[in-house]
């Protein structure tokens, strides 16, 4: 299953509680989308966020964003991931 | 420990293996800094790479990448991970 990495930006200290009620959003819809979010990442200091998930396509990692919040990133890489 | 995100641009298309082969020179020398990178993830289309590492500052992290390759990150966060 191809892994996905997306990069959000959000407002510059927006606390890391708000960052992770949203994740949670994601996951509560993620089975629908054949997608799990698997880890993110968040530099509150800049505002940027880095979600990681593995699912069918790009298309499906965005539409579970799409579903819980609509907080879309600014854009997503289809990466391999290695040691 | 501090953890940190870098990115960088590649050339779309550079082989995975050269990648690897710079990963694994940051294998080689990050002891020296006090850092550990941990995963790595590339999407060889659009010549992203994201390094995720721990260490004592961003600047070891990168004195890493200085001393194994030179091949510098466009950016690098500190991040808090979450799942």
């Amino acid at each position: 299953m191809p892994r996905f990495l997306d990069v959000h930006t959000v407002p510059p200290g927006t606390p890391p509680e708000a960052v992770a009620a949203a994740h949670q959003r994601d996951l509560a819809v993620q089975a629908r989308h054949g997608v799990r979010y698997l880890k993110y990442w968040y530099d509150a200091a800049t505002g940027k966020i880095f979600c990681l998930s593995e699912g069918p396509s790009r298309e499906a990692a965005l539409a579970v964003h799409r579903e819980a919040h609509g907080l879309m990133p600014d854009d997503i890489f289809e990466v391999e991931e290695s040691e």
